[in-house]
């Protein structure tokens, strides 16, 4: 089963655009319950199924035009060398959607998110793609296989075709036409994040790297799926009762045993600093004089905080550097 | 099944000594596969076997006599008050070998090894304890019912009955009759072990206290038995190999993966600071580079080093405030 395979059950033939442009914003997502691990690399399947929270206007606008003799890709308002790493992902996903073999693209694409805030811009980007290329080429596509389309090029751009709590369902089948994400119908405006920006350096190992790594060498990765399962079951619950202390624990335990699985693997994916620990610590620490204050971290050093939003003082004044996410305010720039 | 149960195995009738008083030196260790959650902890029975090397000279000397009318208990030649947490759990130890009621028991017990080296006392402590008592009572008991007495008072001291490479079978029995350890017959002289001390304050949680958490909390610990027992296979292979990178690097993950389920573990047992995120990063840069340095780390802050002689000028060099300890070289001081 390839990509290929994927796209002709979606598309059948590939068609050519029935627009000159196509125009679409994702916006990134932070995972609640992390997806670690693919049970599919081709297909981005993922082991388990996760829940992540939609950043609201952060993400990627992206517009899809045809280009005349080769494809043209820009970043952020700059123009890309066709081999560079960036490029190269691209246009190995746009060449599942070529009508022709010598049909090109042109494709801009912006992220409004600080590049130093350490977002991921995969998922929102192959999720802004996948939306762009739906208006360009006029398929007219459900929210549910544009989210598979999405994941062919991220596994966590499933998600990003949705505002607010998104779930991506692991699915079973070998196709994955089962697993796609879909949006919960619970809002929690009060909700906010913090991103702790401590390191923009370059991962040592990429996320793709890391959970093939952990899923081969692990031991401890064996019992990810129940953690993962029994997490995403009390965030759920939490979201329905907007239980914040239990999604706060929830989410900030299932990111310390995902990066467990990592720091267990053979050599150790370790993705923290100094600088993690100690805000850790710090977190700890002010929890335990009452401010409710929670973590999640993904495959990296930064640090995103979850909060209520009338502890927003306390938050700016400890972590005066932080950058505030409101994942249900759109008017907030 | 009490402590007083197997005691009575062992001893049957508790005696009165014969000997006015006995004297006993027992090695600290530091466990290569660790030793982490009981399946009984009334007897300190473990769920996995571990592995440790002893610290030759360093470690517990203990003197035990008869006293007149109550405990009388000294660590480091100061005099302790009874009520304290160490006289406490030495006493419901010294419990178990009263002849009758109103016997008291003079304990001095001196731990040769700088406090500030974060080794853990009470492997060497309980382990002198057991062989002292033996010598004061003269109950002439081979070394593995001595490593059950020693077990009786804290698990990682059935470990310190001896000296070099020993393992602790974990067992299966009720009773833990068949839980002790035993000594292998490798020597390895060029072995060497670098503690570095970056914090000497008290632990946020005690060892037991958090093996209790962890097995009881931990979804990622169902598959720390397995890591164990693999781990424990691999070292035994080292050792006999004389391979030291596949002694260093299981150690590495071994003690890896223990710190795994503890993160994993609800509320979160992190005892790692800023300062020990630092020296795993530094020491895996050196062995990026090619010096073959390995690290262990148990239940706290503190850094443990594994490497061979002809590196100790790099390791001097690199870690200037580092205690080096040479397990099966008696005469170093």
């Amino acid at each position: 089963m390839t990509k290929y395979n994927v796209i002709e059950k979606i598309l059948g033939d590939r068609s050519y655009p029935r627009q000159n442009s196509g125009q679409a914003f994702a916006p990134s997502n932070i995972a609640l319950c992390k997806y670690w691990g693919k049970r599919n690399a081709e297909l981005n399947l993922p082991i388990n199924s996760s829940l992540s929270i939609s950043l609201a206007h952060l993400g990627t606008h992206t517009t899809i035009r045809m280009a005349e003799g080769m494809d043209s890709i820009s970043l952020n308002g700059m123009p890309l060398t066709l081999n560079s790493r960036f490029s190269h992902r691209l246009i190995e996903y746009l060449n599942l959607f070529r009508p022709e073999r010598d049909f090109y693209f042109d494709v801009k694409t912006d992220n409004n998110f600080p590049t130093a805030a350490g977002l991921a811009s995969s998922a929102s980007g192959y999720a802004a793609a996948a939306r762009a290329l739906n208006n360009f080429f006029g398929w007219e596509l459900e929210d549910n296989l544009l989210s598979i389309l999405a994941r062919l090029g991220s596994g966590s751009a499933s998600r990003s075709i949705y505002h607010g709590f998104v779930e991506w369902e692991a699915g079973f089948h070998v196709d994955g036409m089962d697993s796609y994400a879909h949006v919960l119908p619970h809002r929690w405006p009060d909700l906010n994040l913090a991103v702790l920006t401590l390191s923009i350096g370059s991962k040592p190992v990429g996320s793709t790297e890391g959970m093939k790594r952990t899923v081969e060498t692990s031991v401890l990765y064996k019992s990810w799926p129940e953690k993962a399962q029994r997490d995403l079951d009390q965030l759920r619950l939490a979201i329905e009762q907007k239980d914040f202390e239990l999604l706060g624990e929830t989410s900030e335990s299932n990111a310390l045993a995902m990066h467990a699985t990592m720091i267990d693997t053979r050599p150790s994916v370790l993705y923290w600093l100094p600088e993690t620990v100690a805000a850790f610590h710090q977190i700890w620490k002010m929890r335990s004089e009452g401010v409710k204050l929670y973590f999640t971290i993904d495959a990296g050093p930064n640090v995103k905080i979850l909060f209520l939003r009338n502890d927003l003082d306390i938050v700016r004044a400890v972590f005066p550097q932080c950058e505030i996410i409101t994942p249900f305010d759109f008017s907030v720039s």
